[in-house]
């Protein structure tokens, strides 16, 4: 059988490698030209894209940042799994709010500014520390602006200026004061059924996820019911067929929802080397209708981002249980180079584990590792 | 880094499957025309051999039939893993029987029949069951012939009146009233170190493989001392770098050695979802010069093979547990088109696992995992 992604960097790479077991192949679109690309050697193949998607069984995206009039062709081929509204929901801050509040799922205060006027009205009334985000096309910290002092206001005015608002309005949010951020991956299937991975707790530095560690550690019982029932009610009022992740913040007893990403996530790459099936198989097998694979977990994992940042031992491998993930991209600042599992049988000795991965990596590029080291190691 | 695979059949497949995530690529040379090929689609690749062979860091081989010539235009650029000594040795039993001699390893009585005129007494000499093998080009029960009576001398001349025994002596050896045969999976680095996986038993029907169980059941701890010793005399003596499967007869307490194949091997497709690292990985680890990875057992896993067969349920894969590896042919007779690793906690569970498992496919195609539940189930 065979997919296509719209979509051509690692995660539709990651799908590729975790299809082609399956017997399913599965080729790229460059969203941004249309041309169709294999997903790991990025080689442009000779096809174009009405050829590959009459082709396909079917459709499905690695983001949600995807041209409308592309998910529409996709949609009306029948082929789309997630459907365009959950993609679109997904794409769009707006329309995610909307879903949540919809639902009756708690998430963080929030008020929608469509014009520039209303800018200071709305901060004001949100309290003393707010979040602004471009309702479209953000990610990793882009297109967010922080309010944290009466001095932040002239450049935030400054930033949204030159935005136009009424195409895609700002969304402010109470900045919520949280514990931690969890995520939960999980799969749906066509015909309704959700199973979802352990929850992985993450560690963000500057905008972007660097360390999950799944699964999350001293997470109550009670926590994870709720955090499957948030999937199940998202999930449920998408009609949504494939893996979607939820990011959620907890505060003490409670859990807000952060974002929903219509796909395969980040936050769910330990499950390559830590659960019984991975997100990118699971992804492939449900909208594909496919049989779920098992989704318990194996062993205690950390996933590491390799950010922006090729400077370091390949050696680190030679570390039972470290497994790399090497997306073969040029390197750039803040982009996302690779990711490194490391799997081990307890916290304590992952966090021996990841002292050793230290003494191979440099420091500045992964800043969250050594407090997790000790944390770990206490638990 | 790039590495080329002499051989484009599921092998080759694999190792790309397993090399991506480490950053490396394979492609894969179809050695009948010397085509490159993308070793998952099979497409042709618009390269010509001398341009892939100059730019890759090595070559290796997925089948120990390389034509001579072009093992030795890899090995004079110095990019050859295993050496072609090593893969000339595994693809003829003469140089092997040679081998095993020189390094003092226990292996069937045997004789070499260079001339036709021998066959009468080389048979007597090695008394009443006597198993004569082409000593290249043979594999899955292929140039293979059983003497078990007198009745079958007429049927093995007819057979061996055709073939030219000068280019092409037969090793005749005596049928060894074997238990069982287990197989050592294991990796050898250019500075000479060596790492086993743990040894699979092996169950073969009309010559050819048909499950492996990983590790062997009630294997004591001196033979699996013996085995390794046996694959470090090996890979010492042909200076082996990569990973090499050895075949071994366990006769009550001691072990002769069946074959050696100088390559990763079906009896080791365990490793993709039963350890830590899989024999893929670890090959090109090993080839590339690269640390070797961890290769403890996570599970108890039976590997399956389908072979000559596509009319089973995919659904198999909704048993937790259970991974399907397509390779994506044709279908013919006795071709291997896949196979399933299906992983457990323990025999009794592997035992209940294959039951389910039987429910999906066609017995006839499937001969011996019957009484393997049983046995299992008794452990």
């Amino acid at each position: 059988m065979k997919v296509l992604v719209y979509g051509a960097g690692q995660l539709a790479q990651m799908m590729y490698l975790a299809a082609a077991p399956l017997g399913v192949d599965v080729k790229a679109v460059d969203v941004s030209n249309r041309e169709i690309l294999h997903p790991v050697s990025k080689q442009k193949l000779e096809l174009n894209l009405d050829y590959a998607l009459a082709d396909v069984d079917v459709v499905t995206a690695e983001f949600e940042h995807v041209p409308e009039e592309l998910l529409s062709i996709a949609e009306e081929s029948g082929k789309l799994s997630p459907n365009a509204r959950s993609i679109l929901t997904g794409a769009d801050r707006v329309r995610e709010k909307a879903l949540l509040d919809s639902c009756g799922i708690p998430n963080a205060e929030y008020r929608i500014i469509r014009r520039f006027t209303e800018l200071e009205d709305v901060i004001q009334s949100l309290g003393e520390r707010v979040i602004l985000k471009a309702s479209r096309d953000g990610y990793d910290g882009y297109g967010q602006w922080r309010y944290q002092s009466p001095d932040d206001m002239e450049g935030i005015k400054t930033a949204l200026a030159s935005l136009d608002l009424d195409t895609v309005p700002i969304v402010a949010e109470k900045m919520v004061n949280f514990d931690r951020e969890i995520s939960l991956v999980g799969a749906r299937t066509k015909d309704g059924k959700t199973a979802c991975f352990d929850i992985a707790e993450n560690l963000h530095h500057k905008g972007q996820l660097h360390v999950s560690i799944a699964p999350a550690t001293h997470l109550s019982d009670a926590l994870k019911a709720k955090a499957q029932e948030i999937f199940t009610a998202i999930t449920n009022a998408l009609d949504y067929v494939g893996v979607l992740a939820v990011e959620l913040f907890q505060v003490g007893d409670s859990l807000l929802v952060n974002e929903i990403a219509p796909r395969v996530h980040n936050s769910g790459h330990w499950t390559q080397n830590g659960a019984e099936t991975c997100q990118f198989e699971q992804h492939i097998r449900a909208c594909l209708n496919f049989p779920l694979g098992a989704m318990h977990t194996n062993k205690v994992t950390a996933m590491i981002n390799i950010i922006g940042c090729t400077s370091f031992s390949r050696d680190l491998i030679s570390i039972p249980g470290c497994h790399l993930h090497w997306y073969g991209k040029e390197v750039r600042e803040k982009r996302k180079m690779g990711h490194i599992n490391v799997t081990a049988e307890s916290y304590h000795e992952l966090s021996n584990k990841l002292e050793q991965l230290m003494t191979y990596l440099p420091e500045p590029y992964f800043p969250k590792i050594s407090g997790e080291i000790g944390r770990l190691r206490s638990i």
